[in-house]
């Protein structure tokens, strides 16, 4: 059945049956607005669009593996602000010759997000479109109890953490640019296509590290951009430490497969969604500690430096060493 | 200039350098997330999506017309909930091929706009698009001093009033169809052409006539259909004086130029974004006060029944006849 055949109401009535009860006190789908009831905390709220064809494509994912990451790349937004998402609004425009399975397996995997992170769908929009799907995604949450952290903030001599592992979901969009799609029975190629089709939020890493942190965000641009994001303002510098990069097997297979440096992957990949943080070197040890509570990985993988510019240094001996003034992105454009 | 000759930071650069600061205690664009002061009351929260030559046509409205007439609508929906709006997120996804002179254009009328409702942009999002713009925007704003008015609450007996007029934005919407484009040197064009292309949103109405309503909602999809909404819960219905519908002469003359009943436009039109509130009849004397507070005529139009249904009836000298059972939509498709 096609969406013509049933109508907008019909489908909004399709949708709020996938999705779980607001709990008490909110007001969701079906009113002018959505109420979402007090925070002594204020509120923290951002809005992601995704284009097909230019931020995914039909062929490379499910519609469900859709939702689950349309949800997680804003809550993630949330997770670079130290913050707990609560609730989340979706727009969608979708041709009326599209089918409703397709849009109700999108509003599974919406479902199935928004459960694994603990939040509510309040509302949003779903509309018409002459051809191409786009999806628009706000999230709502709230700061930590020291408000939200933001991207500036990091001082010379902080310390830089990164959650997880990097360049596995652009190692992932290679794979998929060259015609491996999801499922792939080769362990290593399901692993960096999970990266980029499934990412995951970094709530509980945003949560703990928020409250040590002078500077945090997410990776969705790849860190050196990201870096370079943290050290715009106050005339400031980082220095990454190429050979701490935190770079799993897979990624490291699937670069040399294809002929290029897993390090660029970690550098200017983008879509990771882990997250970045600056931290005073008073406070590496409670960072440290986050990976045990949390099971996610923290790597140290440099330094917030006076000398502006983002560089990067390796190991040599004992010793690290400034590899070159600044780094160039000589990354092939995706 | 292109978009894709300065690229989408520079691009975010000139959208902020548009915009008002947000008032001190605000975090805006540029950070992961937005975020936003607590508020006691609560939030409330929209979202809308229009997408090109589907809910506007670029030949039909300027870039600024649009952008005013997306903070419009969307706003309309925190007066339709008796709120006042607070801040706003926009996503836009356009063709890189577009020039930048566009979306300048574009959020100069979301400024003036935001300018107008006292609304500040804290964020959201722009990306590309192979072809069509589309623009979603976010709204939120907090609920008056007794919660949110909701859509569901009419009693029986409740007296229903709108504000402004109605059927204007539809004459409007027939002129453009008909390729009478803004701006026309006929004022009555000129009138219902403004109600399509720039409708006001009903914030002062909305925030003065709250307190006293059981129900309120605003009128964006046609007078019936929103009563439809209203009675759709609690098994009740609602008769509307035919006779008492405010009909403008610049409506009333565009409805005859296509050899259209006025008051079809008016029963049926969408995109008025006048409000619709069920009030006590206890309380008709305070309604008809905004008028005179608001300078927007406020209208009694019909009543709340217990019987189902949305009727209409007629003035026969001093008494009202329910002239059908059911009103059937007779009105052409857009």
């Amino acid at each position: 059945m096609r969406i013509q055949d049933i109508g907008e109401r019909e489908l909004i009535s399709i949708i709020h049956r996938l999705q779980a009860r607001p709990p008490m006190g909110y007001i969701g789908i079906g009113d002018d607005a959505a109420f979402i009831p007090p925070s002594a905390k204020g509120i923290l709220i951002s809005q992601d669009m995704l284009v097909e064809n230019l931020h995914f494509r039909l062929d490379w994912m499910t519609p469900e593996q859709l939702g689950e990451k349309a949800v997680a790349v804003n809550v993630s937004d949330i997770a670079a602000m130290g913050g707990t998402p609560l609730s989340l609004l979706t727009s969608l425009s979708v041709p009326s010759s599209l089918d409703v399975d397709w849009v109700e397996s999108l509003y599974r995997g919406i479902a199935k997000a928004l459960d694994r992170y603990g939040v509510v769908l309040v509302g949003g929009d779903t509309v018409g479109s002459q051809d191409r799907i786009t999806l628009d995604v706000t999230v709502i949450g709230e700061p930590g109890p020291f408000g939200p952290i933001l991207k500036t903030g990091a001082r010379p001599g902080d310390r830089l953490f990164v959650s997880g592992r990097l360049g596995a979901a652009y190692a992932g969009f290679t794979l998929l640019s060259h015609g491996v799609t999801w499922p792939s029975t080769v362990v290593a190629e399901r692993s960096v296509l999970m990266a980029h089709i499934t990412p995951m939020a970094r709530v509980r890493v945003g949560q703990q590290v928020g409250p040590w942190a002078h500077a945090l965000t997410d990776i969705s641009d790849g860190l050196v951009s990201e870096l370079e994001e943290i050290t715009r303002f106050g005339g400031i510098g980082a220095v990454i430490f190429e050979d701490r990069l935190p770079i799993d097997q897979a990624t490291q297979a699937m670069a040399a497969r294809f002929h290029s440096r897993a390090t660029d992957f970690a550098l200017f990949g983008g879509e990771d969604y882990e997250l970045l943080a600056a931290v005073p070197p008073s406070r590496v040890t409670e960072v440290q500690e986050i990976e045990a509570r949390t099971g996610v990985v923290m790597t140290e993988i440099g330094v917030i430096t006076e000398k502006p510019g983002v560089r990067m240094a390796s190991t040599e001996g004992e010793k690290e060493h400034v590899v070159q003034g600044q780094i160039y992105n000589h990354f092939p454009v995706a």
